[in-house]
C-alpha cells in the first residue's frame, strides 16, 4: 500500500533496463489524473541535477500542482548538462503522453550514478508499460522501483481521524556506492491548501530527513514531494502536521537502519548552546567527525573526541561548563572525566541505537541529529564506482 | 641533527614510562640557557589542552621569549581540567629547576590520549635525566620522543646563505588512534626580531601545516614553535621566510606520508573561485568529504563527487563554468563528462601522490590543500582507544 494508502492515488514499478535486473522505474499518479496540491523540498546543492532544476521550474510555473511523478533509479541524470535537462523533460513528456495529461503536471526524479547520460531508449520504451501497470495495489512495486543499493523498500502509513498519509523513500549517503541521494514521495487524501502544505512538509523535513547525517554529503538529487488529493476534505491542521512529521520520522529511521556498513545509529543531542543554530552547528560538527564516527563503530565512549569536535565547530564553547552523557550516564563534566558506572555505559554502547547528550551549559539552544558510525562497510561500498 | 642543526641549540629524548617502551619525552633548549625569540602558533580549538593554555600565557607574559621546550608523548594532558593545568606548570618548573633557568622561560607540549591525567611521578622522575642528556647530537632522540603512533621520526634541515634552520614534527589526524595532534619544533641561528618571526611562522604554517587535511579534525593540542637564537646575525628576510616555508613544507609532506591507513596523498587545487577564502572553503569541503576520500582510496576519478562537494560548500558555484582535471587531464567541463584519455587518468590514479584541480570559472581565487584518502586502515586505528 504505502504511497497508495491514501484514497485517490495509484502507483506502479517496473524494470526498464537502467539496472541489470531489479526494478528501476516508478510512477505515482492521481487516480482521476487531475493535478493536486504538490509541496516539495529539494537539495540545496548548487550542483543540482537536471530533474531537480526541471521540477523547481514546473512547480513555479504551474502554481504548485501535479498529477504524476515519474522516477528512475540506477542513474541520477546528474553531471549531464544540457542533454540531462532535455532527457528529464523527455521523461515527463513520455509519461504525460501515456497518461493523457499536460506535461506541466508531471514531475520527475532520478537517482543513481553521476556523470553518465540516461539510457533514454530503455526509459522511453518502458514508460507506456509503467503507466499501464498503475493501480491502487502498485505501491510496493513503486517503492521497489526507486531503490538503488538499499537492502529493502521503505514504506510507511499514518492514519488520522479524517485522513490517511502514505509514503515511500530511498536512503541516502553511505547506503550506496555512488548514489548519495534521498528521495521521499508522500501522498494524502486530506485537502490542504498548497502554501500550508509546503510549510508543513518543510518543517517536517527539517526535523526528520535533514537531521539524518550519514556522511555530511549533500546530494545533487535529494527530493521530497507531498501530494494532497483532497478527497476526504480538510483535516485538523495540527493533527495533520503531526501526522506528516510522524510519517517522515518513520521513513528517516528506516533509511538510517538500512545505511550500508552502518552498525550504530546515534541519537545525538546538543543542549545548552547559545542558540538553536549554534546547537545545530555543533551537532553537525560532531556527527561528521571521522574520529567520533570511528569511536561509535568501536563502541568506545570516547567523550574527549566529542568535545574536541564541539570545540572546533566555531561556536561559543567553554570547556568548564560542558557535560557529556552516554545513554543518560554522565561521563564527563567541566571537560574532565566524571566518576561513572563504566559497565552501564559499556552495555549501552553495545546497542544498535546509542543516545548521546553533549551539554554546553551556555544557554537554552538545542538540536538533535541522527549520526551513523564509520566502519569498513562504508569504505567497501564507496571506494569503486563499479 | 634536525632540531639541533642550527648553532646554539641542544636537545634530548628519553623514556619516562608514559608509553610502555618507546621514547616519550623530549627537550629542546638553547646551549647557553639564555631565552631567545620564540614564535608560536596554536590550535584554534576552544577545547584547547592545558599545556596550550599555559604556553599562550607564558609567551604573553614574557614578551615572546623562551630558553627551553619540554614535551611528553603518550598522553595529551587534555580534558584534564585544573589538575591538567597544574601538571603542565609542574613540568615546566621541574625542567627549569634542572636547567637552572626561570620557569617563565620554559614552554611545554603534550600529545597522546585525551581525558586521562598525566603520570606525573614518572615524568618528574625522568626530567632531570632528560635535561642531563641534552647535547648537540640529541636532535634525533628528541624527534623520537615526540612521536605517538607515527611510523618514523620527521626531521628536516634547510641551510640558507647565512643561517641554518632545523626542525622536527609529529603527525596529525589519522596517524594515531587517539592522538590527533600535530607538533612541530623549529630552531634557527638567524637573528630575527620576535614580531617578524611570528608573522613568518604564521604565514608558513597557513601555507603548509594548515593545508594538510587528514580528517577535518582540529586537535586540542596542535602547536608549532620556532626559536631564533641569533648567533649568526640578521638574515636576508626574504631568503629566511622562504627557508621557513620550505622547512614546514618538508615536514608537512613527511606527516602526510606517514598518516596511518593512508594510501593516497592528494594535492587538491581549487582555482577560479570568487575569492581565495571561497577557494579555501571549497577545497576543505572536498578534502573532508568521505565519498570523495573513498574514491581516492579506490583510485577512482569520480569527478561528480568533487563537484557535489563543491556545490554544497556554501560558496558561489555555477555548474556550467566548472572544470575538473586529474593529473592535468581534463575529465569534466561544464558539469558534464569531457572526452579524455581514460588510460592516462587511470595511470595517474595509481600514483601515491595524486594531483587534482577543480576550476570554478568565476574569479581569480585559489587555494591548495593536501587531502588524504579514507581506507580501512583509518577505521582500524580509530575505532578503539585500546
Amino acid at each position: 500500500m504505502s504511497v497508495t494508502a491514501a484514497e485517490g492515488f495509484v502507483a506502479a514499478g517496473c524494470h526498464a533496463g537502467v539496472k541489470r535486473r531489479r526494478y528501476d522505474m516508478a510512477l505515482v499518479a492521481t487516480e482521476d489524473l487531475k493535478p493536486v496540491a504538490a509541496a516539495a523540498v529539494f537539495t540545496q546543492n548548487k550542483f543540482a541535477a537536471p530533474p531537480v532544476l526541471l521540477d523547481r521550474r514546473r512547480l513555479r510555473e504551474n502554481g504548485g500542482r501535479a498529477a504524476a511523478i515519474v522516477v528512475n533509479s540506477g542513474n541520477a541524470n546528474a553531471g549531464t548538462g544540457k542533454q540531462g535537462l532535455a532527457d528529464a523533460e523527455a521523461m515527463t513528456v513520455a509519461t504525460a503522453g501515456a497518461l493523457g495529461v499536460p506535461k506541466e503536471t508531471v514531475l520527475v526524479c532520478s537517482t543513481g550514478i553521476i556523470g553518465t547520460p540516461l539510457p533514454m531508449e530503455k526509459i522511453l520504451e518502458a514508460t507506456p508499460k509503467l503507466v499501464a501497470k498503475r493501480s491502487r495495489a502498485g505501491g510496493h512495486d513503486a517503492a521497489r522501483g526507486i531503490l538503488t543499493t538499499d537492502h529493502k523498500a521503505k514504506e510507511a502509513v499514518v492514519r488520522g481521524s479524517t485522513f490517511t498519509l502514505g509514503g515511500m523513500a530511498k536512503g541516502c549517503g553511505m547506503i550506496a556506492p555512488n548514489m548519495a541521494t534521498m528521495l521521499a514521495f508522500l501522498t494524502t487524501d486530506a485537502e490542504v491548501e498548497r502554501d500550508a502544505l509546503q510549510a508543513i512538509l518543510r518543517d517536517a523535513s527539517d526535523r526528520t530527513f535533514n537531521t539524518l547525517n550519514v556522511d555530511g554529503a549533500t546530494s545533487t538529487n535529494d527530493t521530497a514531494i507531498l501530494l494532497a488529493g483532497g478527497r476526504r476534505g480538510a483535516p485538523d491542521m495540527k493533527e495533520f502536521a503531526d501526522a506528516v512529521h510522524k510519517l517522515c520520522e518513520d521513513l528517516t529511521y528506516q533509511m538510517a537502519r538500512d545505511a550500508e556498513g552502518m552498525t550504530k545509529m546515534v541519537m545525538l543531542r546538543v543542549t545548552g548552546a547559545a542558540s538553536d543554530d549554534e546547537a545545530r552547528i555543533a551537532a553537525k560538527s560532531i556527527a561528521e567527525n571521522n574520529l567520533v564516527k570511528c569511536s561509535w563503530y568501536g563502541g568506545d565512549p570516547y567523550w574527549g573526541r566529542l568535545l574536541g569536535a564541539a570545540g572546533s565547530a566555531g561556536i561559543a564553547f567553554e570547556t568548564e561548563k560542558s557535560m557529556v552523557a552516554y545513554g543518560g550516564v554522565v561521563v564527563s563534566r567541566g571537560g574532565t572525566n566524571a566518576r561513572h558506572d563504566a559497565e552501564a555505559v559499556a552495555a549501552h554502547m553495545r546497542n544498535e541505537r546509542i543516545e548521546i547528550e553533549v551539554a554546553l551549559g551556555l544557554g537554552t539552544g538545542s538540536a538533535q541529529v541522527i549520526g551513523i558510525d564509520l566502519g569498513p562497510g562504508y569504505i567497501k561500498e564507496n571506494s569503486r564506482t563499479s
